[in-house]
Parts: structure tokens; C-alpha cells; sequence
């Protein structure tokens, strides 16, 4: 194992119940290309993902394990791994990236006119050249190449105990962080700098890395929540916003937090109590038996007297081995809510003048209702003196 | 602007001299959906590519203007490039993410019967899910959905004065970082601890971002480059081992450092000195009219006496808005250099028993040969007391 891996039982668990649901649908062999599918089945954790330069493959046969076809330069990783058919070719290969050795694994594992399922869904990815997938499937003419029938979405997004402790983790190494805003949150302060500062906090308090952040200030709420720093020095009268997708042995948290530098308008103030509100009641509806359309209905309801359903952007999500997963808190999204799933509630407010507020707070669905992964925060905008 | 882009005058050429390329590949539009190759064009910097829910969509037509086809999410910090035609929807929507906006922007954009190329070579990705991939083909039955002629690759692998000036800050970070190796590396130091403290002082020299670290220690060199951390403390007599990728203002750097936990053996002496003369041997050839090929061939010659020309991995490749880019110094790959290339030397050593010894530095190609980007490495591999 890597160290950061689950035990061999958990990984066999898993592949077994992804081959009952190939079985149900009709898939004679998965063909995972993601880090995260990838990860979830063997527990070979890389941030070597980062290079684009060569494509990773794992097949999922109808019976027995999963059989790993990567570059060489991972083989000594993977070998530590449960999997015990590792594949590997001299990668990069301008000719031949590894694809006649995938479709020779492939042709061995499935019969011909078998099926071969691709997660092809919202939210999944082909990770791996156009021309290479091409390739294969004129190397295998006899196979069917269709959807991955939703297998690894169903099962990744009901986390197991281990992994929702290393969820919780993460959210602890997060919150710690936020408490020390006051340390690196000052007026003057390049918005840069408090993030550059944010990010040494978080890796300080257990962060194995910080994966994803983002953040903004202003005097009336900021534009958006998706973008880098400025150099702009942070001013008295600011909210600060930083949300934060930090990595604790391979598994994300996500939420973010607001602070006021000094003491908030009544504007500010009323918005963030109304996003605390919106966010208990996607707390107290969230149980099994709800769908991740009735967190967002309950939520929505506090934010704008339930008048956003057809504009809305989501309002949550899932999480676990990346930053964002299945089901989205959306009103055509009608995943059932089951226990061991991970959910951001992320309500936002329109302040006008294409201002915006938002918050977010991480939970997990257990038998008898949500329970916090982040430490909820208070009605009343922190104020930073 | 961002604060991080470039003058819209550096966006203008990009996008001209990629409209030259499209027409001599007979495309009448290009397809992007990468983040390198969507900020290449337009400038949009954001760290919410960690986010696999949303596509991102990037239509260069044959003349004027891209267009952005984006989520509403991303519209604000869209609206802060140079772009004009910004066009949005309401994302995540799982029954039509996206497809129809850009299906009917393609249809627009581009004649029935035309050419729509989509990247799809090595080290390319299709950024969005396969099952919409198939809807857009489907929904314009007449155009034709060819390979990108490598327009991108081309364009991306020379970079500009100001791109070179970003990729140089960002080595001068990781430069100083390693400077300060000896604050956190020692024996009894756990080497996921002594991961973090790299990562806080990669912030505290000026990174943006850590996107890449990796890295081992062992008294015998280490058995792969691309292993998260282990908890396994430093030992006296071992060599350590970290390869970090920080980004600056958008910027990848890409080099390592091996330095030895008290004295190190003669073998590791003299295999770290045979490292430090194959970089050398990889500068002195890197010039314009040199191939990416013959930079391996120079660095083989002194790794293997140019022996490991059929089993070899590549001895360096291109970076820039990514980790690793095109081209790669391979024997197969007979790109020819050219001035403003950026690329790493990145030789490697077999010790046996599994064990190897990598070194890399980042250097740039300009009209009379190579200069170095990183502060090249002395022979002697340094000893922390």
C-alpha cells in the first residue's frame, strides 16, 4: 500500500460491487481513465496527474480484478497497490501510446461483440487523446463501446466510513485554518498575499496540499467565486471571502468562509444570517429518503421565497475524491439522498449590482439525518478588528 | 484584464497567427476545451478547472474573435479578457450542459460542410464528457469534426518574451525555495512533513500555487519521481529527493533537487556528478536546427554511452501553462527547436536493485544556443550537515 491507501478488503469490496452493477447493466468490462476512478479502485494516489503528457488506464473485467495498463513511469507506484496485473509501456510514445497494449487487454478480457462501458455522463471525462480513442475502437471493431451506465458514479458517491473520516479530516485541517484568519487578514494586506499566507496556514495545519483555492473581498460582496487573487490591498469595510478545496490523504473538503474587516454594513450582516438560515434548512432536510432537489427547494426557499427555480445555479454538491462530485443540489436533480453521502450546502445571495454572497458548509447523510463535516458557522459575520 | 494576462495586443497575435495555421490545415474553426488552451487564448485564469462538473468552451473562428461558451459562473472573470462574445448557460445542467449553446455558436461560426478542428494528438484531452461529444456531432450532422492540426501545439510550444519572463520568475521561486532545503530537511523529519514545509516555502518565496510536488529519500536513491509522500522519517545517509511544479502568474517552473543527508556514498557521488554532465551535454546541444531528439541523444551518450536508445523514457520535454508539454526529448520525436522554446533537461540514472537518481533543470532556446531558466546544479550533490 502507499501508506495512503484503504485496507486490500475495502478495494475488493468495491470492485465487487461495481461488477454487480456492470452485470445490471449489461457491461462486460469498465474502461476507467480518471484519477479519481482510477484511485478509487486500486488506491494509487499521484499528483503526477498534473502532467497531461500521458494517458492511465484501468480495466474493470466482469469477473476477478481490475487490471492496471499505465506508463512505465508508474509501475513501481502502482506495484505497491492490490492490483496485481500491472501492464505497463515506455510512455511517451508519439506512435503508440499504449494503445495497441490496452486493446490487447481489452480483446483478452472481453469476448468479442462484448460490451465495454466508458463513463460518458455529466461530469466524467475521456481522459485520454481523441485520436488514441479513435484508435481503439477501430483496433476492437468487433466490441461495443457505450456508456459506463452510471456504475462509478452510483458508487462513488456513497462514501464508505474510512472515507468519510478522511472527508472529515480534511474539514478539520480547514477549519483550523480559517481560525487563524486573523493572523494573515488585515487591511493593507494584497488579496495575493492573504492567499499565498492562506495556503502555507492550511499545509501548517495538515493540508497534504491545497489543491484548489479562491476567494475575493470588497466593501459590498464580490462578483464571483471563482477567481485568483488580486493585488489588491484589503480594505476596512471589506468581506473577505476564501473558500478552500484542501487535500488530507487524497480525499477534498470545500467550504469557504466570510469575515468582515471591521464592522459590517446592515446589508452584509442580513445577507450572511439569511445564507446561515438557507444553509440549516438544507441541514435539517437532508436525510435519506429526500432528493438532492429537495435540498435545493428547502434552501432556496429561505433565499428567495422559492422564486429561483428556473434561473439557479446550484446551491451544492457532492464531494469526496474531488473537489466537486455528483449529485448537484439542483431542482431537475432528483438523486436520492442515501447514508455515507457527502454533500456541500453552498446557498448564495444576489446583493444587486452583480454582487454576490455566498456560503458553504460540508455534511454527511446518515441513517437519521445530515450531520456537520464542517463546523457550522454562526448567523453573525465574524468581524476581523 | 485579470491582473494576470498579458496586453490584449499579445491575445491579438496568438489569435492571428493561430487563424494563419487553421487555414493552411483547412480548419474553419477550432474547438478548445482545455484550461492551457483556453487562458492561451484569452487570458481566463482560475483555479476552478479542479472542478470536473462544468465544460468550458473556446470557438476560434477563421477570422475575428473567439468566442467563449462558458458556464454563467465563469461570465464575470470572462468578461475582465479581452473577449467580446461571451456566451453562457445556466451550468450544471444535466440534461443539456452546454450542447445546444455550442452547437448553435458552431453553426453560426462555421458553413455547413465546414471544418471544425478538435484537438486530438498526444498529450491532448477532450475536456468534456464523451456522451455530449457525441450530441454535438450529432446535432450538426453537416459540418465535419476533424483533429486540430496540431495549430495549438505548434503556437504553444514557442513561447513570448513575456511568457519566458513568467516561466523564469517562477524558476527563481522554486530556486530560493530549494535554497532553503536545510530549514526543513533532517534527519528524523517525516517526509510528508518535510512535503509541506516545501509547499509553505514554494508561498513564502512568491508561488501562486503548488499544483506539483513530488519526491523520496532513501540511502540508495529512490524507486520512481512521481510518489506522494510516505511518513517514513529522514535518515541520516539518505538522498532527498523533490521535483515541484509551482505556478506563478500562471506559469509552471519544473525542476528538482537531490541533496544528501550527511556524506553520501561514492556511487551516488558519482552518479549525481554523470547527471550534472548529461544536463551540461543536453545545454551544449540545445540550439535552433538541433531536434528534441538529438537533446536526448547528447544526454544518453553520457548517461548510457548511448546505449538506452529502444527502452528509454524521455530525458526532459517542454513546459509552460502546464506542467509538461510538447515536445518530448525523445529519440522519436524530431521536433526541431526553435528560439523561445522552453524545455527541461531531466536525465536519469539506473543505480540497480530498482533505484534511480533524476536530476532537471528548466532551460529556454534562443537564437545561439540555450540558457538556463533554474540556477544549474554544481557536480557535487550538496550535503546538509
Amino acid at each position: 500500500m502507499t501508506g495512503r491507501g484503504f485496507p486490500e478488503a475495502d478495494y475488493r469490496s468495491r470492485t465487487a460491487r461495481a461488477q454487480g452493477a456492470m452485470q445490471a447493466a449489461g457491461l462486460d468490462a469498465l474502461l476507467l481513465t480518471t484519477a479519481a476512478d482510477i484511485q478509487y479502485l486500486s488506491g494509487f494516489l499521484t499528483r503526477f496527474w498534473e502532467s497531461p503528457t500521458r494517458p492511465w488506464y484501468l480495466v474493470l473485467p466482469a469477473s476477478g480484478l481490475p487490471v492496471a495498463v499505465i506508463p512505465r513511469i508508474g509501475a513501481a507506484l502502482m506495484r505497491q497497490s492490490w492490483l496485481r496485473d500491472i501492464r505497463t509501456w515506455n510512455a511517451p510514445d508519439p506512435e503508440d501510446d499504449g494503445v495497441s497494449l490496452l486493446a490487447d487487454t481489452l480483446a483478452e478480457l472481453v469476448p468479442g461483440g462484448g460490451a465495454i462501458g466508458v463513463p460518458g455522463g455529466p461530469e466524467t471525462r475521456l481522459h485520454m487523446p481523441l485520436r488514441d480513442w479513435q484508435r481503439l475502437r477501430e483496433r476492437l471493431p468487433r466490441h461495443r463501446f457505450i456508456g459506463g451506465g452510471g456504475v462509478m458514479r452510483r458508487l462513488r458517491m456513497i462514501k464508505s466510513a474510512a472515507e468519510i473520516a478522511r472527508i472529515a479530516a480534511a474539514c478539520s485541517v480547514a477549519d483550523r485554518t480559517f481560525a487563524r484568519l486573523p493572523e494573515i487578514a488585515r487591511p493593507g494586506a494584497p488579496l495575493s498575499d492573504v492567499f499565498r499566507r492562506f495556503q502555507m496556514l492550511c499545509l501548517d495545519e495538515g493540508a497534504d496540499w491545497v489543491p484548489y483555492l479562491a476567494g475575493a473581498a470588497g466593501p459590498d460582496g464580490y462578483a464571483d467565486v471563482i477567481s485568483p487573487a488580486t493585488e489588491r490591498p484589503l480594505a476596512a469595510g471589506d468581506v473577505l471571502m476564501l473558500d478552500t478545496g484542501l487535500v488530507r490523504e487524497g480525499y477534498f473538503c470545500d467550504f469557504n468562509r466570510n469575515v468582515s474587516l471591521g464592522p459590517a454594513g446592515p446589508a452584509l450582516r442580513g445577507a450572511h444570517a439569511r445564507l446561515i438560515e438557507a444553509t440549516a434548512a438544507g441541514f435539517d432536510r437532508a436525510r435519506p429518503g429526500a432528493t438532492a432537489a429537495d435540498l435545493f427547494t428547502a434552501m432556496d426557499r429561505v433565499l428567495t421565497g422559492g422564486r429561483s427555480i428556473k434561473q439557479a445555479g446550484r446551491l451544492g454538491h457532492g464531494l469526496g475524491l474531488q473537489l466537486t462530485e455528483p449529485p448537484s443540489l439542483l431542482p431537475s436533480d432528483r438523486t436520492p439522498l442515501e447514508p455515507g453521502m457527502v454533500l456541500t450546502l453552498e446557498p448564495v445571495i444576489d446583493l444587486g449590482a452583480g454582487r454576490i454572497l455566498v456560503h458553504e458548509e460540508d455534511i454527511v447523510i446518515r441513517e437519521t439525518g445530515a450531520e456537520w463535516l464542517s463546523s457550522p458557522y454562526a448567523a453573525a459575520m465574524p468581524e476581523l478588528a
